[in-house]
């Protein structure tokens, strides 16, 4: 077998957020397989099959590039960000495991990349910058009730948090719900960013407390980040820099 | 006032996971602050000044790349991974709000890199593919309680952890209390990856139970994640892969 796969992160949609290794791969590849507004990303060129598919797909998108790789192609498998966080890399894994045993002998690769909590951050300051968590909130794939816990045991273990996925137009209502555990959590005054298409034309910060958020404040292309009780915001002129101090008591 | 300052993340140490973005400015700098073996990467060239120092003057140096970015100098600060992960961007803020008002005028960005654990993760699967945190275990700067408790409260919240800094030679003794609190917490046979020099040639990576992991398996190299109990491992020739599934129960 010569074929092989790659996850590969191709950043927030910044193409100088791309490393070069996602870009050699991308340049090797004879085909792109991923969600279509990430395929829409790439370039097209001669020997280069680009195959798109819906949001939902995960697992048959999966399943169909490690087909491929396994018939001798070499296969990119595109996420944004970070393929690791949130993204493609764990569904290609389940879909290895639960495939044929000859899979595993697959040369498959995961390529890192700019996930968005850290573009968000970079642009943001360092909300970051000390212990913090990172928390899925869409409840697609496991119970609303796990997600409130983690929020209270995260804001116990005053953790910084980042939040992917806070809210769709399928599932409206969760991230109130979450903005009211935090606010019971971490009191109103707590600073929250919205970081909405960070890393592309369309960028929209927003720094706020936790008592003057709101829900209509985010969708599926923003990136929610709660600061911990020692996060700071320093005022300037143009935008403040919201950040968390390397100690803490 | 021409100058400008930017906090770049250099990644783990292979040049294919330095963004283009970064690169440019380095291209640009006159001048480069950082750590020393991180200044090390950076290739020497006229009009460019290399300015590196010792591991525990994060403020010092910080204070300088202020100052000289506000002298109109073209200021880069390398720090190694990504800058907003326990690096260099929260210590360059640090000094900023203590520093003269002027320097809040600063041109002054953060440029995101390839942090450490996204890296060993994509090198062993995807085990952080799932909720998550991620934890400076130094109590140089935060006291060791503090650190026993993330760790009872992220395992209590079924989190994957990433461990930053786990052990050093002046704090031998933390990591065998951290191991001795997971394993209370998460049991002897939860899966916890050592990932020494992660992308650069002496890269080791080993998988162990928590039962069987020592406290010599970490140094100030290593970066050190635990699984969630969720976190799944596939044997195959070669390395096994550690992954976490995108659903949880």
């Amino acid at each position: 077998m010569s074929g092989w796969i790659a996850v590969a992160g191709i950043g927030p949609g910044d193409a100088a957020l791309i490393t070069p290794e996602v870009a050699d791969a991308l340049a090797e590849a004879s085909d792109i397989v991923g969600y279509l507004p990430y395929v829409a990303r790439i370039p097209a060129r001669d020997g280069l099959t680009l195959h798109a598919s819906d949001n939902r797909a995960e697992l048959e998108r999966a399943h169909h590039a490690l087909t491929m790789a396994a018939e001798g192609r070499r296969v990119v498998v595109v996420s944004s960000g970070d393929p690791g966080v949130f993204a493609m890399a764990a569904a290609v894994f389940e879909a290895l495991e639960a495939g044929p045993t000859a899979w595993r002998r697959l040369d498959i690769r995961v390529l890192p990349g700019i996930t968005a909590m850290l573009a968000a951050s970079a642009r943001a300051g360092a909300p970051l910058g000390h212990d913090f968590c990172a928390i899925n909130l869409s409840d697609n794939l496991k119970p609303w009730a796990l997600i409130e816990k983690r929020l209270r045991l995260a804001a116990e273990a005053d953790f910084a948090m980042a939040f992917y996925n806070p809210r769709s137009k399928a599932r409206p209502e969760g991230f109130g719900r979450a903005l009211e555990v935090l606010r019971a959590a971490c009191g109103e005054d707590r600073p929250i960013l919205f970081a909405r298409a960070v890393c592309t034309p369309d960028e929209v910060l927003r720094v706020v407390s936790l008592g003057e958020a709101t829900p209509d404040m985010a969708d599926m292309r923003t990136m929610v980040i709660v600061g911990s009780s020692q996060t700071r915001l320093i005022v300037r002129p143009g935008a403040p820099i919201l950040y968390t101090p390397r100690s803490a008591s």
